[in-house]
């Protein structure tokens, strides 16, 4: 079989819940602003779980001790494509801490209409909701970005 | 933040399930023989969900109605990594056929241990069903391969 590798930027993002609250990271980076999912880069060769560990214990201060896979989002980027590996965690230890990367705090979902969130926020979080989604994929179609969910 | 694109090869594999039995594949290719999970590659750009969706056309004839992401099996391949974003299925249509990667045929759990598998489909199948493990890794150092589940 030929050979197919693309390149591909691999990344995680957790949505941790205490009860009925979610936390979230108000971003403080540029290319993505608003309040969102807190995540990060998966490095060489790492464990796609031990990096959104790593990952939630950076930013958040927490240490998460049950992430599940729930989900992927998608996008092309660079003539390969952006891969987002979806966790959800429900059980924890450590204090709440704030990173380089933006404040966290916790928020309970009926708050998130009035919070300036990231665009997708809302769609995103219904992917890792459902258990009969898996995918949150844009897709480019001559210029125009528009969300496709599996 | 700086660019971190890798060399990475996107594959699938499904379970299929009908009741108590599971849908397995006697793979024809010689790279890794035996009966195990069928699956395939994701095309350039193609939705992940809707290339397991494809690939299970292509391979048994069913047409999987609900697959999801139960988890993800890597190893290190070509300086960059061979991903498998792993689904479970359980309603489809469609008549059970064979095709040019390998006869198909289903099985209970309880018949797998008797079957000349591939050499990892019982600890895949394991981090498939227990919703506590989201990942399958083989780490290799030294030459030698380890798998890592998470």
């Amino acid at each position: 079989m030929a050979e197919r590798m693309e390149k591909t930027e691999l990344t995680n993002l957790c949505l941790i819940e205490r009860g009925e609250e979610i936390l979230l990271q108000e971003r403080a980076a540029s290319d993505w602003r608003g309040w969102a999912l807190p995540g990060g880069h998966v490095e060489p060769g790492e464990s796609i779980v031990a990096s959104v560990i790593r990952e939630m214990r950076e930013e958040t201060g927490l240490q998460i001790e049950d992430p599940r896979l729930v989900g992927i989002k998608q996008f092309p980027k660079g003539g390969g494509r952006y891969l987002v590996f979806l966790f959800r965690a429900r059980r924890f230890t450590g204090e709440l801490h704030n990173s380089d990367e933006g404040r966290v705090a916790w928020f309970t979902r009926k708050e998130l209409s009035n919070l300036p969130t990231v665009d997708d926020l809302a769609e995103l979080i219904r992917v890792m909701d459902d258990e009969n989604l898996s995918e949150f994929q844009y897709v480019v179609d001559n210029g125009r970005w528009t969300i496709e969910i599996r």
